[in-house]
């Protein structure tokens, strides 16, 4: 259990030139999610942290808030041939009294009469969700030199990335920019599941006072997994979606995106960045 | 509908300045899939393909295989609040005499009894399922080289990333090294199912004289998608992950990453790269 990376065997092309030497590549393995016994979700992930994966999730989908909710998550039987545990499938106990919503396999994307299938209706599902409003957040003001040192520190902390250049990575840090966590893995999601889910397990939700960064482009998904934590900004490397955006300008969270060298774009909640008008730069 | 990118108010922060303007953004929106009326899934896509999309998908999970297997593809309604349609809806109804497979929303990940949830499970899914068995297909002798020209030329005709950053892009070449078609997506996935469910519209499947190339990552869903339109060739900008490297080599795909400038890792299927050793380069 547990492989983050395995050996393969690779050919080498360099200029026409042909070798032949093993290779580490990124492990991927499905992961089935039970609540309460019942099959919930799977999804293909880089083996590891799979109880804080799970409970990482659960709080993206409305289910779990805090250490309390749970009353353990343990690894079900799934055997292979010859009898041992495929460590694939993790079944999550809500504690007594934890309401379950109405989740579907549709990811709090929701069809209602009003609005056909549409982009607002998932803004909607994911701001009447939300346990901690991220407008109603301590405030932060930070400083845009410091956003902009995060993405090589994310870089310099990627342990497997080095070896294999097949992961994805979330990392969380402080307003003052201290490294909190960091996440790797196949899927993007599955990092900040993995981050949001070690939080809930420490008592540290919601994440009030720290800023989410992603290694690649920031989709719908992952500005949901940021409100429904608590988390008040979300950096980029690349790109944002525009349903992305739409939901940080709904919720309040501080979007920023293509965030490289010295310069960054903001799409959303710019009143947490100390920013200096180019007036005032003149 | 069908929008691919929208646009939205962006503080650029560039060494200190401040500048606001509009910016492009990649469309995102939620679109469900229902097979003869019945929901099947939902993903986050770009608007536009979307019949396409639709038909590709359902050529990955093995229910369409030939144009003759679709009878039609409509949006259904789905309005919003001022009653007009939000094309976020679409029904694919199949033929007369298509036999569905049981298909269910964990995407050919099944649980069996001799070995619990595991990679194993996932790849006997694919190989059982798959219509145009990947080693049957026309020997095809690629020159390294011209697999090495195709990045360049995927980016040179991918028009909606050069606005927004924001997207993945799949392309289809012949084993000449002709773009067929090419299409950009805020997934990856979507990207490749607008491709296949295009060739499936045109009688083309099984597409087992081309090389399909993905701008990111190589991971096990994307080489699923391969063989089960009958592509041979799958080759990847970065890394592939393990189980889409045992995928190909259990299928007989030839799986190649990191494909940069004269440089490229093959994984599985190197019969189909007409390759010098590094004793005949000496």
């Amino acid at each position: 259990m547990g492989r983050v990376t395995e050996r393969r065997k690779v050919i080498r092309i360099r200029d026409g030139a042909v070798t032949t030497r093993p290779d580490t590549l990124v492990a991927e393995e499905p992961l089935e999610i039970r609540l309460n016994g019942k099959p919930l979700a799977i999804t293909m992930r880089t083996p590891g942290d799979d109880f804080a994966l799970a409970a990482g999730f659960l709080v993206s989908e409305g289910v779990l808030g805090a250490a309390e909710d749970l009353q353990n998550i343990v690894y079900c039987a799934g055997a292979t041939v010859d009898g041992s545990n495929t460590y694939n499938v993790v079944d999550v106990k809500t504690a007594p009294g934890v309401v379950i919503p109405d989740i579907t396999l549709e990811r709090n994307v929701y069809t209602t009469s009003s609005c056909g299938l549409c982009g607002k209706a998932s803004l909607d599902a994911v701001r009447t969700t939300a346990r901690w409003p991220i407008a109603d957040t301590p405030p932060v003001r930070l400083d845009p030199d410091l956003l902009a040192g995060l993405p090589d520190r994310l870089r310099a902390a990627q342990r497997v990335f080095d070896r294999t250049g097949g992961l994805h990575a979330a990392a969380l840090f402080t307003e003052d920019g201290e490294l909190l966590d960091i996440r790797e893995d196949v899927g993007r999601h599955n990092a900040v599941d993995k981050l949001v889910g070690r939080a809930l397990q420490n008592g540290d939700l919601p994440l009030s006072r720290t800023v989410l960064l992603v290694s690649g482009r920031a989709s719908f998904e992952l500005a949901q997994k940021a409100v429904m934590a608590g988390i008040p900004v979300l950096a980029a490397v690349s790109a944002p979606s525009s349903l992305a955006v739409d939901l940080a300008a709904e919720t309040g969270l501080t979007l920023v995106g293509f965030l490289r060298g010295s310069s960054m774009n903001v799409y959303a909640g710019e009143h947490r960045l100390a920013l200096r008008t180019a007036a005032a730069q003149a």
